[in-house]
C-alpha cells in the first residue's frame, strides 16, 4: 500500500491466485470490479471520508457507473497493481479513476467510476462537496479512456431468468454489484471467452433490488462485438451494461 | 505477510471491506473459504511447492475436504489474520490447518483442510511425499477443532435445481469450490442467518463438474441446527456438506 502526491494517488499491489482466475486463466472482470471497489474504499478511508466516518452520519458511498478498458488482463500467478485518484466532484457525484498496471508498472488498463453519497436511512442523495478533504484531493493525473456513454436502445433479443439468493446479497441487503456483472457475463458461452476478451465494459446501476427477486437478463447481441445488456424486474430497469469484445 | 518458526507458520493480515460482507455485515463463509485457499497457496509458494513449481510438471494442488469452526466471524471494517501450517502428510494427502484471529491476535476460529496433488493432464493422484520441502515443514502447532466427520445418511428433504454458468467456472474449467459453498448456503432463508451463524461447516469434494451442468442441491434439515447437504449430478454425488448453526 502506498500513497503519494500528498495522498492524491493511492496504489496497491496484488497477486493473481490460481483459485481466483476465470476459465481463460486470467483475472475475471468481476474480480477486477471487486479490486476497483476495494482500492476506492481504501483511498477514501485514508482521506478520512471512508465507510466508518460516513456511517457515523448514516451515510454511505454508492457506485453509480463504471467504465473499464483493458488492453489485456493479468494472468495467473502475475503481480499487478491498481492506482486510484479523484478527477472531480460536485454536489451529487465524484469521478474517481483507476489505472491497472502489470508487474513492471506498465499500464494495461484504466477505469472510470462515478460515485454518490446517500443517506442510508432515508435513501436520499447527500452533498459530496460538504466532505471536507475532497477539494484538496483532486489529482491532475490523466485517464486516457473515454467517459461512459449513455446506454440506450437495447433490443431484447435474448432473455435469461435468474432469481437472486442469499449469496448474491450485500451488507446493505441489496443485490451485490459484482453479481449483476456475473449474471450479465453468463449470457455468453465459454467458447466465446476463449476467442475474445472484454476490451471495454460499461455498467450503470439504476435501482437496487432485493433477495428472492426474479429478474430478466436481456442481451442485445445484434452487433456481436458491441453488445448491450439490461437487467429488469418486471418493467423496471435495474442496470444496463455495454460489452465491447476484442478478438484474442 | 510474515513467516516464522522456520517458515513453518505463515500468516497474513486482511481488512474486511464493506463490499465483501454478507447481509449480516460480517465475513461470508465463501470469503473465508477463499482466504483459506489464498493463504494455503501463498504458503506453498513460499515453500517452493506452489502453483508455478507444480504446474511445470503438470501437477496441481486440489482441495479435497475442509472443516471450519468459528466462535464469531470478522465484522465490517475489522482487521483479521489467517495463519497456516502443515500438520502432516502421506503419499496421498496433506493436512493443513488454519487459525483465524481478530485485530488483537486472539483466535476466533480454526480450519482443517485436506489436500492432494494431481496430474492435471491424466487427472491421477501424485505422491505428495516426493515434494522435497514437505518433511521439513511440519509444525507442532495445535489445532483445537475436531477432524472432519464422514458425512453420510443424508435425507433428501428439500431440492433446488441450479445450472452452473460461466462465472461459476474456475481456471481448470471445473466448477469453482466457492460456488459449491454458495449454492448450499442459498438453501437457507435470509432470516435464518439473521438469527443464526454457521458455527461449524464441513465440506467434502467428491467429483469435479463442468459448465452448463444442471445439478440438484439437496438439504437435510431434519435437525435444523445440524443440517446436511449434497450436490448431485443425476445419481452422482459431487460434494457433501454439514452445517452446524449457532444461535446469535
Amino acid at each position: 500500500m502506498e500513497a503519494n502526491d500528498n495522498n492524491k494517488i493511492f496504489s496497491r499491489r496484488f497477486y493473481l491466485l490460481p483459485g481466483e482466475c476465470n476459465s481463460e486463466q486470467e483475472m475475471p472482470l468481476w474480480l477486477l470490479a471487486n479490486r476497483i471497489i476495494e482500492i476506492a474504499t481504501l483511498h477514501a478511508n485514508s482521506l478520512g471520508i471512508g465507510y466508518k466516518r460516513l456511517s457515523r452520519d448514516n451515510r454511505a458511498w454508492v457506485l453509480s457507473r463504471m467504465a473499464i478498458e483493458m488492453k489485456r488482463y493479468p494472468k495467473v500467478g502475475e503481480y499487478y497493481s491498481l492506482s486510484t485518484w479523484i478527477e472531480s466532484f460536485n454536489r451529487h457525484f465524484s469521478e474517481r479513476n483507476i489505472e491497472i498496471a502489470d508487474e513492471q508498472g506498465n499500464p494495461i488498463g484504466y477505469a472510470r467510476t462515478i460515485w454518490s453519497v446517500i443517506d442510508s436511512t432515508e435513501r436520499t442523495s447527500c452533498d459530496i462537496s460538504a466532505l471536507g478533504t475532497m477539494a484538496d484531493s483532486i489529482s491532475e493525473k490523466e485517464c486516457p479512456i473515454e467517459r461512459q456513454s449513455r446506454i440506450k436502445d437495447i433490443k431484447r433479443l435474448k432473455e435469461y431468468r435468474y432469481t437472486f439468493r442469499y449469496s448474491d446479497i450485500d451488507f446493505n441487503r441489496h443485490v451485490n454489484t459484482l453479481r449483476y456483472i456475473c449474471v450479465i457475463l453468463n449470457m455468453f458461452p465459454l467458447e466465446f471467452y476463449d476467442s475474445h476478451f472484454i476490451g471495454r465494459f460499461e455498467i450503470t446501476f439504476m435501482k437496487e433490488t432485493y433477495i428472492d427477486t426474479e429478474v430478466s437478463v436481456w442481451l442485445d447481441d445484434s452487433d456481436p462485438k458491441d453488445c448491450k445488456a439490461e437487467i429488469t424486474d418486471g418493467t423496471t430497469p435495474l442496470c444496463r451494461a455495454r460489452l465491447i469484445f476484442t478478438t484474442r
